[in-house]
C-alpha cells in the first residue's frame, strides 16, 4: 500500500486562527494519485492545534480567537503553571480542546472536504514561533 | 488491502445531539468481513459535528445541548460574524470543540465500541438541513 | 500490510489528568518494526478521555483538572441526568470535549511525538475504575 509522510514547518504566526489548507495541500502533490485513502495532519506541539472549520470569512476566525480568550482566560487565578507567562497554560488547554490532529478522507486524488471546510492552524501563544506538522497519507493508487 | 468508502446523507434533524450509530452501521454491511481495521466517520460541514458518548439515556443528549448553549451562547456580544443568525457562529465553535470526525477500531467484523459508546450527530444549527458523512474503513479481511 | 491491535487495561486512577505515554508504549514493542505508519489509541468509555499535551510539569495536568472543573461544573443546575452523581454528566461532556482517541504518526519505529508531547488519560469520574484502551497500529515494516 502506498504511503506518503512528510514534515512541514509552518512559519511563525500571531496568536489566532489561520487558514492553512492551501499551504498544506501544496506539499502533497502526490495526493492526486490516491483513488481512495485517508490523510492525517498532526501538529508536534502542545500550545498550538489543528481544526477544520469555515474557510471563507476572516471574521469567523477572529470570533474563534475572541471566544477562546473568554473561555480559557489568560492568567486565570486558579492556574499554577504560570512561569512561562499568562498565555502558556491557556494555550495548553486550548490545544487539547481543539485537538492535535485532523483526519480527512481522500477520494479521487483530493481531500474530501466539504465546500466550506478548511484547515486551521490554531496558534494559542502570543509568540509561538514556527510550528511543525507531520502529514501522513495512506490508501490505494488509481491505476 | 481492502477499502470501503461511502457517503451517507443524514436527514435534517433539530438542533441537539442525536444518536446515529445504528443508521451508520446499517450502511456498512461489509464491515463484518474485516478481522482488524479502523473506521473513520467524517462530517463535511462546519456547523455540525460528531462525537462518541453515552448511548442509553436521552437525558444525557439533552444535557449536552443545555451545556453547549451555556458554554457558547447564541449572540454573544463579542461575535462579529453575525450575518447568518445568532446560532451560526456558536455552531462553528461547537463544531470544532466536538470535532469533525471520530475514528473507531474495528475488530472481528464490528466497531470495537465500549458497551456504553454510541455515535452522536451534534447538530448545532436551528435549521441545519441534511448532513453529509464520508465513512472510510480500511483493514484486513478475515479469510 | 502489517497490523497490530491490542487491548490495554489501565488501573483505576483518581479524577484528574494522568501521563500514560510510557505505559502504552511498553505494550507496543513491535512498534520498532514500523518504518512508517499510524498509531490510534482509543478509549472504550464515555466518562474518561484521551489527549496529547505537555509531558513535563505535573502542574500543567493539575491546571487541566482545575480548568475543567470550572468549565463544566459538577451539579450544574441545568443538568437532568443526575442519578449517577454530580460528577457523571460533567464527565460525559468533558470526555467529548477532550475526545475518545488520539492518532499519532509513526516514523522510524517510534511515535512521532513532539519533544513536549505526552499521552494523557483524562479521568473525569471521582471513581472511574479501570479503563480499557484499544491500540491499533498499521503501516509498513522496515526491511
Amino acid at each position: 500500500m502506498p504511503w506518503l509522510q512528510r514534515s512541514i514547518t509552518l512559519r511563525a504566526r500571531p496568536r489566532g486562527f489561520h487558514l492553512i489548507t492551501d499551504e498544506v495541500e501544496a506539499e502533497l502533490s502526490e495526493l492526486e494519485r490516491f483513488g481512495v485513502g485517508v490523510a492525517h495532519v498532526f501538529i508536534q506541539h502542545t500550545s498550538a492545534s489543528l481544526t477544520l472549520n469555515e474557510n471563507a470569512s476572516p471574521e469567523v476566525r477572529g470570533d474563534f480567537e475572541r471566544f477562546m480568550r473568554e473561555a480559557v482566560p489568560d492568567g486565570a487565578p486558579y492556574f499554577r503553571h504560570t512561569l512561562e507567562g499568562p498565555d502558556d497554560m491557556p494555550a495548553h488547554i486550548k490545544a487539547s480542546l481543539m485537538g492535535s490532529s485532523v483526519t480527512i478522507p481522500v477520494r479521487d486524488g483530493r481531500l474530501a472536504l466539504g465546500t466550506w471546510q478548511g484547515l486551521y492552524l490554531c496558534e494559542h501563544r502570543d509568540s509561538g514561533g514556527p510550528r511543525r506538522l507531520v502529514v501522513t497519507v495512506w490508501g490505494e493508487h488509481d491505476d
